[in-house]
């Protein structure tokens, strides 16, 4: 969908003839009250669920596992929204389409964008699809960001908030590794300043980097240890710097997939929006204060291996919720998967998610009953 | 001190024509009993204590604060020795030196040298300078499996062992972290498949990367949020990719110094060498066995917030130092500063040691005295 009204952004700069591509699953009801917003993490779009083609697996949404016919986010019963955010990489207006200012590629010129700015580009596209309050708005990690900005900054428009393996800001080391990934990119000499889609290149190089140290995060420790410990590709040392463990094997693979599908200024953005997320800062820190104005209910879950956004950064937004009097479910999910936990098939994860969507339908069914009376 | 003699390499490559840089604190008694080897880590070299300059604290030695009159290593009553590593780059024969098979720089053509490989050139040494057996030897982290080598290659070399913050092996992440860094490297284009010295450059942004990949895992999480939290630079967001977050100001400027110092092989052979050691791996994995032949007396000190070699990682090769009836004194110090604090100035970890070498020296004098009876 194209947007011809200027978005404002955090920046100062206004977005002018933007795009948001965004799919939906399931059908919105005649009271228009059983929509639910899904926002997407660092390298995923609003593919959320679903095939585009049987015969390829890579073609499966992200969060197929959670949404969809009888799923946990049962699509027979919402009506399920994906966007892809601005800036990113999958269809709506990114770094890699033509500024309408000079006609070229944005490149680096395109503008930092926020949580915010993005949680506000989704309220827009809401508005266009009539959608004025949703039943439920949900994420996991940088997603998650997005869900907990929508309970704030339109607290009417959503009556509940999932935020899953999530945090209210980055920790420093968050920050430390996001930097160096970024640092991988902005010193390739293929980057060109941002401006490498006029050379006919990609930093490739740094982006595999960038993704080799992101995906570490991803994964605890033991998972690691479990999948690949210290298994040698062939038995024996190689004695060189090709390939001597599965390890290297498994992340240089990983990288290599990453950087030939993943746009190298987007990455930079969606970092540099991760970084930036803090609602606490604009009151002294107090997330408690940050959080007052929220109206929704809220689930929130974390996984016990997640080093990245570990569950002591849930149990913090719970707090500040609990102390703001907001009605909290929070669970812990024991998972070995580390900060991955949150997009894989975990039953228990799963259940948790399952039993909050039936009361969320059952408070949408009562809404519908009321509103008929 | 240079050797003719050819050194046979685990590779199975032999190593000809080679230099050991070295310096030694105090005086070898007559006796030739008072002498301890300090091994050194990743980018560290021979130069353990003391200062080239006064006036210039760079010219400090690693491990000043741990090494000199008076201190708990005290060179009033040891003579102690510190090697540069073979492939180092801190005058010991290393890839930016000439191949006496070609006349040119070794490069990426340096053989992989294995911690193992640097025990067999350090007692060549130790032959060199008459000392049969010394009292201790000692390092941290990768100086720590130095040690712990030596335990079982040379048992009868060594009367004490000192293993601080180090482990058996590195797990699956750890090698991650390093491949990452190998690869920042090996994809720099001044790399120059090693050969960079002909090319009047270095692959500085490669190193950078690495450098900083390496820095966020000495650091603990915990630190980095106290030293940095989220501090911005300039108190608010620049909304661009320069430096937002004081952490990045820090890690860049890490990165950047060492970039100027440091060799791009040396850290690829560096981090190969970590990756290799795993001395129970001839056991089937039996770290127990693995020590079997051990008859050193052993120190281990572990870090609480280490998380790169965790108070676990210590605690195997303590069970196994237990499991063949071997003495040892394990210390687990609450220490926040992560893996680095095996480096820091922490009065419990410094008494802990200065302790333990009491009991050294008081050996150390009863041996003399029984040699004189």
């Amino acid at each position: 969908m194209r947007f011809a009204t200027p978005l404002p952004l955090q920046s100062g700069v206004e977005m002018h003839d933007y795009t948001l591509v965004y799919e939906t699953y399931g059908t919105l009801n005649a009271a228009r009250s059983n929509a639910v917003l899904v926002c997407h993490a660092l390298n995923a779009s609003h593919h959320v669920a679903g095939s585009y083609d049987e015969n390829d697996p890579k073609s499966v949404g992200w969060w197929d596992n959670m949404v969809g016919p009888g799923k946990a986010l049962d699509t027979d019963r919402f009506f399920v929204i994906g966007i892809n955010n601005l800036g990113s990489c999958f269809g709506s207006t990114g770094p890699m389409h033509a500024n309408p200012a000079t006609g070229k590629p944005y490149g680096a010129a395109f503008p930092v964008v926020t949580v915010e700015d993005w949680v506000h580009a989704q309220a827009r596209l809401a508005d266009a699809l009539g959608i004025a309050q949703f039943a439920a708005v949900m994420g996991g990690s940088l997603g998650g960001m997005q869900a907990l900005a929508w309970s704030t900054m339109y607290p009417a428009r959503l009556r509940h908030c999932i935020v899953i393996a999530s945090t209210a800001k980055l920790s420093a080391q968050n920050i430390a590794f996001n930097d160096v990934a970024r640092q991988a990119i902005l010193t390739d000499p293929d980057y060109h300043g941002g401006d490498f889609y006029a050379h006919g290149v990609v930093p490739k190089n740094g982006l595999r980097v960038a993704r080799m140290v992101g995906h570490i995060t991803y994964l605890s420790d033991d998972d690691m240890a479990e999948k690949f410990g210290r298994e040698l590709r062939t038995g024996k040392y190689q004695f060189d710097f090709g390939i001597d463990f599965e390890i290297e094997s498994y992340l240089r693979y990983q990288g290599d997939k990453f950087s030939e599908y993943f746009d190298a200024n987007t990455y930079l953005l969606i970092t540099k929006a991760l970084d930036y997320f803090d609602p606490a800062r604009e009151f002294d820190g107090d997330l408690t204060k940050a959080l007052a104005n929220s109206q929704a209910q809220f689930l929130l879950a974390s996984f016990t291996t997640d080093w990245r956004f570990a569950p002591a950064c849930s149990q913090k937004i719970v707090q500040a919720l609990v102390n703001n009097k907001r009605r909290v479910c929070y669970a812990e999910i024991d998972a070995p998967h580390g900060h991955d936990a949150f997009l894989l098939d975990d039953t228990r994860y799963m259940n948790v998610v399952r039993a909050y969507y039936e009361r969320v339908w059952l408070e949408t069914m009562e809404t519908m009953e009321a509103g008929a009376l």
